[in-house]
């Protein structure tokens, strides 16, 4: 079964005479679809209506079946209907008022004459504004579309349905309103503004799938100018669950971060961020790998990025390509391709090396190729062991900054979060295969929450308002 | 009781074998509180604990009552909380997932991987974003808190409130899921680029509370520049809720529109929508006033919109203060400030006339006073009959124009939506005390959206996209 899957509802009407449905499950099976559900919907007296879930490997091979079963003779296909289109249609959240208007007097207090009395205490004491408004519990989930999931830059609405997906699981794992702003603007400066204009209503924001350079800038600026957190997940989520998953994964393998050579690919946005977390953990010998093989200091590169990068890296000059400086790595960190890192390169790397691979939805390496030679493999995949997924970030971290009343998050903060995540899985005791805990485990919102809030005030910083 | 009264919820504990509540109900009595409601909130064997409400005229006022009950012996006043502070505690509206994430099978629907399927389709059909996100339900309420209610220009933050409030409204009376953003910008300019960037997520954009004459430029260029529609209330939903009001006044005091003098007060962003409204709809003899007296073609004016205004007015070219060119008016339209009306002016006005003073919270002219000399009296208040709120407005109106995928709102639109108002009253039986329908009447706003579209379809307009 392949990652992206699509998943089909069907209806199907038939006389409850015939027994069809043997036929439809043996046309499923023989087109090597999946036949995952089905259900009464109707039964008269002649006919029955089922719905049938049926998997399958793309649309094409969806069509192909359900080609299929509409040439049965006398069976009615009434529906077919796309289960992951059918659950967005009309959007996936919405705004709730959290109080009921029945009458005028409710009506004159929540609204006008008397909400006035509110809007001038806060106009007095913006300070007020957390206690008074939605502010202190509301993130802007901010997209230019620029670089949406593996899509790269499409239309600003494009991106509106991945970033509900995130304010769903910002509200149902932290309890955390969370609102969808798609920009019509893709200028550095012109993002930069429409951010700080809209922050009043805000109380932190979560960039997101917003493509390098820009990213670098337009969160270091928003970070400065703005007085509320600002948080690029794309790569400092990735750094910190990639860091929570390796603290296990060196435990489980019995390493020491200060002694390991670990090798980075794809040095983009969440490449670098991971790599100046591992180096704040401690790594020394780091090498980053991109299209132009490792990053070795005192090449001229067109990306400053890079420069730098190399500048910071890489202390004993390696060069070469991925298959040249993997050779006694301990960690490979791939943040890049499909299928760039070889089952002939893992065999050359340390003892018991771990391999994360995260590169979506296909790894740099088919799990099943490095398994052998590895001792501890991760994926950005829910279908294999070891699942480095954002997912496990984010809400814990928003619900942190906003309880503590944060102004940023310093990588001490980030470093919180990944030693929360990491200490979940521990708790449950750790092995190659469980080195993180799943997403839908409820403890890493409070831990990750309770671990911010402490950083917070280790830090001494106070809120800024 | 004056309007803006300030209710407290106080909480009383004593001793049960004493008879202190009378005490406690005497000296609200006597210091001409309001006891507005009681419930025990805890009995136990020896004492009692209860909640009581009490209105007073302002804050001193409240002071007052709470010192002299905590000054009765053997009773323990245990919390005096402003009633309005406390339902805005936390903010009034969230944002909801319409479904819950259960399982990876779900998540990886709803988010990645699999949502990338309906970015993808919707970038290479933007249309389809309005059938699988929110935006065809979703819209903006932007403020730059220039012009908060009666209080002026204020900290931006300080119209959270006030658009929290009107997002509550559009839920409950119009399942319209509307997200306040308060703008950080004030320049007639940067308020514009600002909703443009924000735009993608959003089917309609409600301006609020924008002071003149940024208004203007804003709600113009923004409706060229953009696809969705966009209302600026306070000019647009006020001339609205006015002409429903003024179309049933004249039908009982027995006028006609094109026959009335009609006096407005108060030339700002309100009075000129009120005043278009009136023109467009057949009043020819129509005179505005501002502070240098009824505008007169052939003087020049700092302000722009005055010129154009007495260009386009007064065709007897009547000059003066409100005391002198309101003499013969039919109708009265003050949107203004408060007590510029006086009693013998109302006395100089045609047989049986019409004075809407809507100023807020303290109207033109005091009701009690015009009473005698009109035949139909409405103000802004809630208090008196004959309220025009723009609550009445828009729920209902946008409801219609995202039903109706409009993506401007033309003048036969904001028409329509006058006549569908002024029809519910109508269908009750009108009368000098009932013009307008009350905000809670739950005819409202099907009718105005039915009105709407069927305006759009009537104007021939297909939708943009």
């Amino acid at each position: 079964m392949a990652h992206d899957n699509i998943s089909t509802v069907i209806q199907l009407k038939y006389g409850k005479s015939r027994k069809l449905f043997g036929n439809v499950a043996q046309i499923i099976d023989e087109a090597e679809g999946d036949l995952t559900s089905v259900e009464v919907i109707k039964e008269t007296h002649e006919y029955t209506t089922r719905e049938i879930i049926v998997k399958t490997d793309d649309e094409d091979h969806r069509d192909e079946i359900v080609h299929k079963i509409k040439e049965i003779d006398d069976l009615e296909l009434l529906d077919a209907k796309d289960e992951t289109f059918d659950l967005h249609i009309d959007g996936k959240i919405e705004v709730q008022s959290r109080l009921n208007v029945e009458n005028h007097e409710t009506l004159s207090r929540v609204y006008t004459p008397d909400v006035a009395r509110v809007s001038k205490a806060i106009d007095n004491d913006p300070s007020e504004a957390m206690k008074y408004t939605i502010k202190h519990n509301t993130v802007a989930i901010v997209t230019d579309s620029s670089a949406l999931l593996g899509l790269g830059e499409v239309e600003p609405k494009a991106g509106l349905p991945v970033m509900e997906g995130k304010a769903m699981l910002f509200k149902q794992m932290a309890d955390i309103d969370a609102f969808p702003i798609c920009l019509d603007v893709h200028d550095t400066e012109e993002i930069i503004q429409a951010v700080k204009a809209i922050a009043p209503s805000f109380g932190g924001i979560n960039l997101e799938d917003i493509a390098g350079p820009q990213c670098f800038e337009v969160e270091q600026r928003l970070e400065e100018e703005l007085d509320i957190p600002v948080f690029h997940d794309d790569q400092h989520g990735t750094a910190v669950v990639l860091m929570a998953g390796l603290l296990n994964a060196l435990k489980v393998a019995d390493k020491k971060l200060e002694d390991c050579k670990v090798v980075v690919t794809g040095i983009g946005a969440a490449g670098i961020a991971c790599s100046k977390m591992l180096m704040h953990a401690g790594v020394g010998n780091l090498i980053g790998v991109d299209k132009d093989g490792a990053l070795v200091e005192g090449k001229d590169y067109d990306n400053d990025r890079w420069n730098w990068y190399a500048e910071h890296t890489n202390p004993n000059k390696e060069e070469g390509e991925l298959s040249d400086v993997i050779e006694d790595a301990d960690v490979f960190i791939g943040v890049s391709a499909p299928n760039i890192l070889k089952e002939e390169d893992v065999k050359t790397m340390a003892d018991n090396p771990i391999v994360f691979a995260m590169a979506n939805p296909t790894p740099e390496i088919p799990p099943e190729d490095a398994a052998p030679h590895v001792k501890v493999m991760a994926t950005g995949r829910s279908d294999y062991p070891n699942q480095i997924n954002n997912v496990l970030c984010f809400p814990g971290l928003f619900r942190g900054i906003l309880d503590a009343n944060a102004t940023e998050v310093p990588m001490e903060m980030k470093m919180a979060a990944a030693e929360a995540i990491a200490s979940v899985a521990e708790e449950d005791g750790i092995h190659e295969e469980y080195i993180i805990p799943d997403v839908f485990n409820d403890k890493v919102v409070p831990q990750i929450r309770d671990a911010i809030i402490e950083a917070a005030s280790g830090s001494g910083r106070s809120p800024k308002e």
